[in-house]
């Protein structure tokens, strides 16, 4: 097996708790504003359409378009489906960045700190790279490039983002991992010839979370969390 | 004035020494050899092709190429050129690789550590993605994103740089700072709309230099160093 030189990490769901995130901040804004919804079944909703969404640039329907700008298309149809009233084009604004204030697993930050010792860290999202940024200073997350779809004009699992950052790593696929709680990203990766490291996010849908609760490939680690994957890398 | 939110700098002589890093190197690595050669006289020769060597491509007589690439093209020509024998392959390859290896300049790592509390910091660079990345790992340049030159398939001055990294910030030209040592990075980044911090490197060029001593143009701010800019720029 090649030598590992860089890991690159699926950013929603493995690195930051985008639905404990956004229900609390939603939640903590209604409050506030005095604004009754059902901001669960927005947050479900808004996510929901994430993958629709960004397929539709993925198949040519659409020129490329970054994941804030679909994130706020999807928004504004749900509030207008939630029936939610008295936002101001600075509420959606702001709630629309609420992606950008994710809020990290509690493994992640030292985690990564520790496999930044030893290896190259990055995110590899589907992200642009102002929210990957933002993120990244708001929660203090160590990376050290930011891989966003917007380099590659690509969103996953289009190959041109696995193989792009390996491009710009200057790096042989062979050694980076990428590194997620999803089995299908890491198929996706694995079939490139990247390394893969899996860790189960088990939350990250809410308490009845079906899918990817373990492993279902043949990945290259298998870790409980980041600080796991860090152990079981020598860091 | 718009509010800062960014600064983008220059890295060759403005964050790092290359001359005195690459002269060190090779003395160290030609003692250690038993290679006599003219070093510095290699180191500043193979500097003097940077600029050339870009513009070829810039003018398009060539197509996209890395620095890593021109670097290594320009350094076995002047091998030959300098008559320096008993280089293996791997031995060009490290000595290429020396421009990951440059060393900051004292107040550099400081400097941007003071910066990052307050604003987002990377390299806006003709060197690569994974140059750039390379040298803040091994000197511990806390970058958080990393603009090289092969994320647009241009070198700066092309405004494809200048305008790529704001475009990738989601932020104004207004809103990003461009910061050099060098005059004409500031001018050509000034003609896009971003702001200019200069501050001097009498020492990039050796004992002689002539150019860039001080500012020559109306930059928004001029320091001593990273340090001082940190404290003009009130971190």
């Amino acid at each position: 097996m090649a030598e590992l030189k860089a890991l690159v990490f699926d950013t929603f769901g493995t690195v930051v708790d985008w639905r404990g995130s956004l229900i609390a901040e939603l939640t903590a804004f209604g409050r506030e504003r005095g604004i009754e919804a059902d901001w669960p079944g927005l947050v479900d909703a808004w996510r929901g359409n994430y993958r629709p969404s960004m397929d539709r640039v993925r198949r040519g329907e659409r020129a490329w378009t970054t994941l804030d700008t679909l994130h706020r298309e999807t928004l504004d149809r749900l509030v207008s489906e939630f029936a939610i009233t008295g936002l101001s084009e600075d509420d959606l604004r702001h709630i629309n960045l609420g992606w950008h204030r994710l809020k990290p697993w509690p493994d992640s930050v030292p985690g990564l700190r520790r496999l930044k010792e030893r290896y190259i860290i990055g995110p590899l999202s589907n992200g642009n790279v102002s929210l990957l940024l933002n993120m990244g200073k708001n929660a203090a997350i160590p990376w050290e490039m930011i891989f966003g779809s917007d380099l590659f004009g690509h969103f996953k699992p289009d190959p041109e983002t696995y193989l792009g950052a390996c491009r710009l790593l200057d790096l042989k696929p062979a050694e980076v991992m990428m590194c997620a709680a999803h089995n299908n990203d890491l198929r996706s990766a694995q079939a490139l010839g990247l390394q893969t490291g899996f860790f189960p996010r088990p939350g990250e849908y809410g308490p009845h979370q079906k899918q990817d609760t373990k492993a279902d490939g043949d990945w290259t680690v298998i870790a409980q969390d980041i600080e796991d994957l860090a152990t079981r890398l020598g860091c």
